[in-house]
């Protein structure tokens, strides 16, 4: 075991002795947890809005001490309920690398920039994952490390003997970075603001539809049997995507008559064993503090 | 040759026969090409700022009517001086792909926004590939494509051999992500405004040179010898870096005293004969129509 092993392990056991308070604060983290998981900034106040100012401690845990088999010395340090550590955590599972080493993170308690993590990673953001001594914070490249290093072990996240099947899941992973920008960045974002318009949130929820009418349209013209992001096999474009969606989900979008194949898609990808194994904690215990995305 | 390939060669075919322009107007584009290149938008009359009101038609042009060599059916469409395209050019280069069907848009004709690009790229931006009948227009989609598909040919943009190694491109490649929302949208863009603040071009431009700090430091922190972003090969990273480095300075920015490890990087690898090769056309023929980033 590497001293920078030794160091991080004993970095997690301090948070396994944390208590975990109640469903309701976490609950109330769904927006902080966010905004830091993705290194924005968000204007003064709207992180109260979505919590109601009721910030307190996340259960701090370690799930699992040992890694399942031999495998690179890694660690993953995650926010429950951010797309971006989600993300990771579904490519882990489907690599089927259950039982890694990892640790919740408490945004509130400001683990996120701890010495320890700020050593792997200067931006401070989460998910952290730390491989050997380097810090791999970008979670599109925690991914494909995963990939990469495991290929031909779990889920085939990349098709490997289809060119024009590789080129579609790569353009369709890439494109949901779109959604982040414009569902996320331009209209979530802007509805937790104190001095929004009525103007300027029709103009942004419309952004918003605009860009989930994409992949609506995608799932509706695909081939039968085709219901995945990017054609009939779950891969890594399903691996970006959906978290989004049920975060979406979480926070009042309605996924009703207008995006029909989104809704099916969603109920269909929820009971995937790894997005069931991988669903956020705090979900499962308490209703989101907001439903800000019921204007939608 | 498929259908769809030789729909493309016609559509490039009569790309060809457009007449050259001036070099001060290809110039005039600079600013013009990065936004429609990324598909951002920008405050009225930001363009007209740095193109000087004198936007008009690139050049258009085929450069290579055949593939070199047995190869999957693509066709990249680009725009000269976008980093976003600039990086897939390099990255097929680098893996010994020169000769590829591709053609020069001018973004002034609106050519992204044709029919034949818009049906394999709705959102109508550039790059566009074509690969087969699949659409790849993200620029970082379309890198990995080309690593993947020639994987053991020319240079390895991903180490194969180092886990380690490997997170350390992964995380540089995705992090350089940051270089074009802090220094591109959110200073660059801002500089274009007309009705800019001294306050908020001082906040603006510390964001830009604290962003850049990071990889100063990167090459300053490495080992001996490791000159590249990640480590001491030329490596994905590289690829997605660099021409934002190259774009910074072609509008003024002075890697000085301040960063003299960029300047050393800058320098050197304008020589790798991948970037050379690539190098923007209209840049080599005239100089930037402004030198915005002066103030930095």
């Amino acid at each position: 075991m590497s001293a920078a092993f030794k160091r991080s392990v004993q970095f997690g056991a301090r948070f396994v002795g944390r208590r975990a308070v109640s469903s309701q604060a976490r609950n109330a983290t769904d927006a902080r947890i966010l905004k830091v998981a993705i290194g924005c900034t968000v204007a003064g106040g709207a992180a109260a809005i979505l919590a109601g100012n009721a910030f307190r401690s996340l259960t701090v845990d370690k799930l699992h001490a040992e890694t399942k088999r031999a495998a690179p010395d890694f660690h993953l340090y995650w926010a429950s309920g951010s797309p971006p550590c989600w993300r990771v955590m579904i490519a882990l599972e489907e690599k089927g690398l259950s039982g890694y080493p990892n640790t919740l993170c408490s945004m509130q308690d400001k683990q996120h920039k701890s010495e320890e993590i700020l050593a792997i990673n200067p931006r401070g953001q989460m998910p952290s994952l730390r491989v050997g001594s380097v810090g791999l914070n970008e979670s599109m490249g925690a991914i494909d490390y995963f990939e990469m290093v495991y290929k031909g072990q779990g889920t085939s996240l990349y098709p490997s003997d289809n060119p024009e099947q590789l080129a579609l899941v790569l353009q369709r992973k890439n494109e949901v970075m779109n959604v982040h920008k414009k569902c996320v960045e331009e209209t979530l974002f802007y509805l937790f603001k104190d001095d929004k318009t009525d103007e300027e949130v029709a103009k942004r929820t419309e952004v918003f539809k605009t860009e989930l009418m994409f992949y609506e349209n995608y799932l509706s013209q695909q081939k039968t049997g085709a219901k995945y992001i990017a054609g009939s096999s779950f891969s890594m474009a399903d691996v970006v995507f959906f978290p989004y969606i049920a975060f979406f989900v979480r926070l009042g979008l309605s996924l009703d008559d207008r995006f029909p194949n989104l809704k099916e898609y969603y109920e269909r990808l929820s009971q995937r064993p790894s997005i069931q194994k991988t669903w956020p904690p705090h979900w499962k215990t308490a209703a989101a503090p907001s439903q800000l995305l019921k204007v939608i």
